[in-house]
């Protein structure tokens, strides 16, 4: 059951309320799914970007670790499950539209949020030649 | 022509070189599309999120200007092309997908990213009180 959860956020309501209101009131997409943006705690570096269906968000708040939904795998996925290496929630925000989430958290276990063992996943610099060619470069220290 | 622009990036090759290889293969998704996190030039604070197809990247690359495709409106949208409050390229990162983009950007003109008129996108904080109920509270200074 993919979609559990959707009990426990409001209905839309007119676009006053989405961008001013204190009701939150997430849009999932056709395929009920939410991106979320996950940073440091002081915000300084994304760590990774991954998807949240409303059963992932729900026990992302229930638990405060973050719960994704993994579209390859179909099924929840709690991060850092077998490698230990969680994300613990300080701070979760929505967007005007209330269709994405910004999370800051905390880096437990090894503090890699990145499958490939890095800290964050975002560790090549595109770079543009004089010419235009493309490529990528790592960033130093990630 | 919503896909023009293809041609500038290269094909995507087995996951070991898109992961840890300098070639920059961007994978857009079915509707032909990427996801974009736009932070502050220090990193510290998530301005916005938005989609680009190929064209809108490959204007972003070439103009230093941050370019999207419009999901609602169907076209490419020069980010504030018509507040003046145009957002200029410092970095862009890939992830180890290399299915999501991060670009810091410096604020131009009123420096408002947000259709709202704030700085940011993400001017509301989720809080839950102790009985679960969820509500959302404006961030201070945002």
């Amino acid at each position: 059951m993919p979609n559990a959860g959707f009990e426990r956020f409001a209905e839309r309501g007119g676009t006053l309320d989405i961008e001013n209101g204190s009701v939150f009131a997430p849009a999932f997409d056709a395929a009920g799914l939410l991106p979320v943006i996950v940073t440091s705690p002081d915000g300084g570096e994304v760590l990774m970007f991954a998807w949240m269906n409303a059963d992932a968000l729900a026990r992302t708040l229930d638990t405060g670790l973050v719960h994704f939904w993994s579209r390859s795998r179909k099924r929840i996925w709690k991060k850092g499950e077998e490698s230990g290496n969680t994300l613990r929630v300080l701070e979760l925000r929505t967007d005007c539209d209330q269709d994405v989430l910004w999370i800051r958290a905390e880096l437990e276990g090894a503090e890699q949020a990145c499958h490939t063992g890095r800290r964050s996943c975002f560790y090549r610099l595109l770079v543009r030649a004089p010419d235009g060619a493309l490529s990528l470069r790592p960033v130093e220290g990630v």
